[in-house]
């Protein structure tokens, strides 16, 4: 299996998903929203680019979500951050959402024969899902206004770990992503602590958010992993 | 101490060198050629973009160096080979140098207030030299046309390391550059078989250049540091 990691957005050429399975990562925070927005029991997420189409497509009962320099969207019913979707507000409802970065690396991979959503939070569970695919894989780390983030390489580091323990052949990866491999390797140990030392995890701390950075740098925690059918991400389910 | 590490020329915007102490990367093989034809008693190292001006620069007893696709240029006196340029041939003559990815990053890197080219060979002289200017540091990964090589992630993470050794005030990194320090740091022990195993490391082997992939990845064997003066790289002497 051919594992391809690319470092942000900026550098996701549409054509290198085509026939692939894409896992998109924005661990702080947007795939980490969808994912607990979804195991909370909301019936899909609509990812969007800009808060115009987010507007426009919403209907009677859909919820709008997002985030523009990292806080809540004016008129919006929750902002980005998964602790605030909890299921008492979301069960059964489809959430419309609009981020700076993890949105717009969901429609890049579009041309993908499968998109997935990876976080910290459902990191194995992402690899083994993938694995079933049975096809090469090209993981997006969305990154921060065109800039790589080490959050997301942390958790591509992470779920290549999770393909070779899952992926029957020997995975092929890209200097990228062995650099990833290797830099979740060094920092497996204290990883929380990591991420909350990083450019974003230090942001959004200070914007008050330090609970979201707690709650995304845990590994493994949300046994749910979002796949975009059609335009909407649903749970897989085999 | 501020230290950005950038992952490929291509990422490289002039402005971002602009007061900064920049050192520019190309371990397989451009600035370990430089490091090497400098020890070994060259008078100078003039890096240019194409083989015209390399041509047109050329005065009498100059010679001229370089590769495209990894291949000595026709009619040049040398590859980009380190190996090749030995004393008895370079002595006291200047060199033209011009390479896909190394030269190309050179020239990029020319707003900075100081440009040192480093590789494996000359790591921790280089960080130390670095630490002398007293400014902040970009270090540029050349890459590998446009995409980023294991090998320069690894020096700048080994560089990293040792800025982090030898200067007084404490690092701040940015989030790219945490993650080269966390990859050299798990691969420390094995930076021979890791370079030897990425993507330029198999090309080169392929080529037939072996030994210049094993001489490229030793650590700190020659204590000679390039910096550009005027359009010419010389050894740094205080």
């Amino acid at each position: 299996m051919l594992v391809e990691v690319i470092a942000s957005v900026n550098e996701a050429r549409s054509d290198l998903f085509v026939n692939k399975t894409a896992i998109v990562i924005d661990v702080l925070r947007a795939t980490s929203t969808m994912i607990t927005a979804l195991a909370r029991g909301c019936s899909g997420v609509v990812p969007v680019e800009t808060v115009h189409q987010a507007k426009s497509m919403m209907e009677r009962d859909d919820l709008l979500g997002g985030e523009r320099y990292g806080k809540k969207i004016a008129g919006f019913d929750f902002g980005n951050s998964p602790l605030e979707y909890r299921s008492d507000a979301v069960l059964g409802r489809k959430i419309i959402l609009t981020t700076t970065n993890g949105t717009r690396a969901i429609q890049k991979a579009q041309k993908a024969a499968h998109v997935l959503a990876g976080a910290m939070i459902n990191a194995e569970l992402c690899a083994q899902t993938a694995v079933k695919f049975k096809r090469d894989v090209v993981i997006l780390c969305s990154g921060t206004q065109n800039e790589f983030s080490l959050e997301d390489g942390l958790c591509a580091g992470l779920i290549i770990d999770e393909l070779s323990k899952h992926c029957e052949s020997p995975l092929l990866v890209n200097d990228f992503g062995t650099a990833m491999h290797l830099t979740y390797l060094q920092a497996s140990h204290m990883i929380p602590e990591t991420i909350m030392q990083c450019t974003n995890g230090k942001r959004l701390c200070k914007l008050g958010f330090r609970e979201d950075v707690h709650y995304c740098a845990q590994s493994n925690i949300v046994p749910l992993v979002p796949v975009l059918r059609g335009e909407t991400m649903q749970p897989f389910t085999c």
